[in-house]
């Protein structure tokens, strides 16, 4: 008996799913209905800022696999279709056409929920005017992109000073825009300690932005026609002719939710190991829409990653397909790259050490990408977090130029692993003089953190 | 009571070792004496093709720390003086100054040996002519740079394709010379699969070096004069002004073992995990002269390399000290990079796997080092290997443009922490377009080597 699989959402995690598990089961056996709000599926939303800056010209090189090359694979994708209602007992979903409005309801034996994620937008005067753009899909990108085409003015200004934000405004400076980078924390890159996101503060000034920490948007002001022309916050009003929204995502679950589906406390849909919504037999969930197991706070948490949704997939089309996998969790690793500043971080900050329940020493060294005599040798900061009296690695963050944000990988495989600083010290990783000094930057800074577990971890 | 410590050679291991047992015992405590047969300490070996190449301008950028620096921290360091004896049950060592031939003889309540390694140099006919060079100590690189630059022909011959083969081909390369680089496997760079060291051929005959394989080096012609003038194998004669080895190295363990202390199969002196020598109670041992255990393997091995070197150092200086450290071995990692190729492995290849027992899988795979459509995507070949049914990872080679190179860290940590190839799909490693596909190439091996054992690896 052929079976139907629907799958909502036409991007990372859904049509990873689905090429997975039509590698697994043929048309004959088994039938893939996606739906996808969009013009687009399987593309690469990370991308969009490299498509704004410049450095690609054509959103189609973001795009993985074309709606009609999912199509040739006997994959029923159906975009510019939202999935408006989803009723679990019946096992159906109602879509509706955005051209046309036709509604329809579509049975199903398996379902995949891959719904994504949506920018948050808080409830300010002027955030839906015209010229103020979130940079989620490639709609919003090419929508972003014909705003800039349309401007004379020359002045941005990016509120969120996150990964997108921190991205978005080294984009804009380079298509020649004078940037403002609006941001609530005391410090930018709130997915790092204040002490390193010090570090791209300072490095994001001397781009020529300009950096306003401890900013509270209160409204964006707009002109006669409605257009957005300031941003305004509790002490200031910054000219903008246009505005970037980088604040952050929230997972798109309300469907779910609404069907009964479980959500967790940042609204991420639960899932098994296996990827399954927990409580269902033949609905699984993906991407953007989960959270997923922190494996070092040992608790959910909501971490939107491209990285993640397609790992996700795959892992759902191999157990839809009748196969086996599992996604255990993330050790919560992220690299970002403002011009040539190199940054990232796995495991935990202090603040979330803390809230987990760890006691921790911290260590922070400054060492170089090469050997010291070698060209073109770059410094870079790295801070690692152990706890006390185990001394396993709790986390490690890297500020620095290039051949730093890659580094944090050994970190992410030893937090895994569950290794200690002090084995971490023994580590027998890559040397040479054009790669690494004999003591790789990393190995510094697990030598120190054993010193302070040593110095401080006793007791 | 003031104890003595001798040192038996002032390069990375032993000045290591020097330093970190100064830093834990002041000199009214702990006297130390180090011997070093040349005219400089602490200084990088691995820099020297950097340096013959104009990279480094100054050997003594080399040089993490002079001779003053480290007497200024209390430590006797004497150059240009070869410890000939070692007397284990008189507690003392003989040594001679080079300058002015004296022989005196000191006692020790600890001590160090770190003798290095020297060169292999096959008995051939000219092999001791001018004009012949090895590449070992700083010296050595003298000695090389002197001959170039009294030298007006343009033709250079490297002996060996080993990592300090295919270094100094380029070297010499970009110092304008015609470069023959002679090798007797059947592709460059042993260190690796013949399939992967296929890469590097490729790479080093499109860089305009003449890559001769299978080539048995016979002799060494010289001219009237003594000089070198021409390499010559089995097969053909090819002319030469100056004549390179890098055909490898062995542990200079003569001393050692005349002394009675254990030397293993490949000659490097034995230790336990406290870098202690075997059997003894107050002789530590590191750097190249000694043997370290292979954790992969199960075995020991000699592998000579300065990152080693340090860390065995600073492991023998805190135990020295009165602290405790050890050094539990390696698993085989080593980079190198040729012009803009980078080579990289840790593990075993297939023909070490073989030797200690296992049964594997191989998967090989191409992928990108950033995203597709990212400016600087450059591509790259993974090797892994994996023990069939456990699918433990075995080993991973990587050849590849930027970015290759330091990915087989990922590998090596998983190696140190035992995980399988499908334990290694799920790791969350850093992504963001600029360092990555979504997928890192390293993750792309590892499900391909999961693919391999669950097809092959059953019964």
């Amino acid at each position: 008996m052929r079976e139907r699989l629907v799958i909502i959402g036409g991007d990372a995690a859904g049509m990873s799913a689905a090429s997975q598990a039509r590698r697994l089961k043929d048309p004959d056996e088994l039938e893939i209905v996606a739906f996808e709000r969009g013009h687009h599926a399987s593309y690469s939303a990370c991308g969009i800022p490299y498509w704004v800056a410049g450095d690609v010209d054509d959103p189609e090189q973001l795009v993985a696999r074309t709606p009609e090359e999912h199509r040739a694979r006997h994959i029923d994708l159906r975009t510019r279709t939202e999935v408006t209602e989803l009723d679990v007992a019946g096992g159906r979903v109602r879509s509706r056409r955005l051209p046309d409005g036709q509604e329809v309801w579509t049975g199903f034996d398996k379902l995949v929920v891959a719904t994504g994620a949506r920018p948050v937008r808080p409830p300010l005067p002027g955030i839906d005017a015209p010229g103020v753009h979130g940079v989620q899909t490639l709609d919003d990108g090419q929508a972003l992109l014909d705003t800039l085409r349309g401007t004379k003015g020359r002045q941005a200004v990016v509120v969120g000073a996150g990964y997108i934000g921190v991205e978005m405004a080294e984009a804009l400076l380079r298509r020649d825009y004078e940037v403002t980078l609006l941001n609530r924390a005391p410090e930018p890159m709130t997915t790092l300690d204040p002490d390193m996101g010090r570090l791209v503060h300072e490095a994001v000034t001397g781009l020529g932005i300009r950096m306003v920490n401890e900013a509270e948007v209160t409204e964006i002001r707009t002109d006669e026609q409605g257009r957005a022309r300031a941003v305004v916050t509790s002490d200031a009003e910054y000219p903008a002719d246009v505005v970037v929204l980088g604040i952050g995502v929230r997972p798109e679950s309300e469907l779910a939710e609404a069907a009964g589906l479980p959500v967790g406390d940042f609204g991420g849909i639960l899932t098994d190991q296996a990827m399954r919504v927990r409580g269902q037999s033949a609905i699984w969930a993906g991407g953007d829409c989960v959270e997923v197991l922190d494996l070092v706070a040992g608790r959910q948490r909501h971490i939107p990653l491209g990285t993640h949704a397609n790992k996700q997939g795959q892992v759902i089309g191999t157990n839809v397909g009748g196969g086996y996998a599992t996604f255990p969790g993330v050790v919560g690793t992220a690299v970002s790259k403002v011009c040539d500043l190199e940054i990232a971080r796995t495991g935990l900050l202090e603040a979330e050490a803390r809230e987990a329940g760890f006691q921790f020493v911290t260590a922070t060294v400054e060492a170089t990408s090469r050997a010291g005599y070698f060209p073109g040798a770059a410094s870079m900061t790295v801070k690692m977090l152990a706890e006390r009296r185990t001394g396993r690695l709790l986390g490690t963050q890297i500020v620095g130029r290039e051949g730093a944000g890659k580094r944090v990988d050994v970190a992410a495989v030893a937090l895994t692993a569950g290794m200690t600083v002090e084995q971490m010290t023994a580590l027998d990783l890559g040397y040479a003089p054009p790669f690494s000094p004999v003591w790789d930057p990393v190995l510094v800074a697990a030598r120190k953190a054993t010193q302070a577990v040593r110095a401080h971890g006793a007791g």
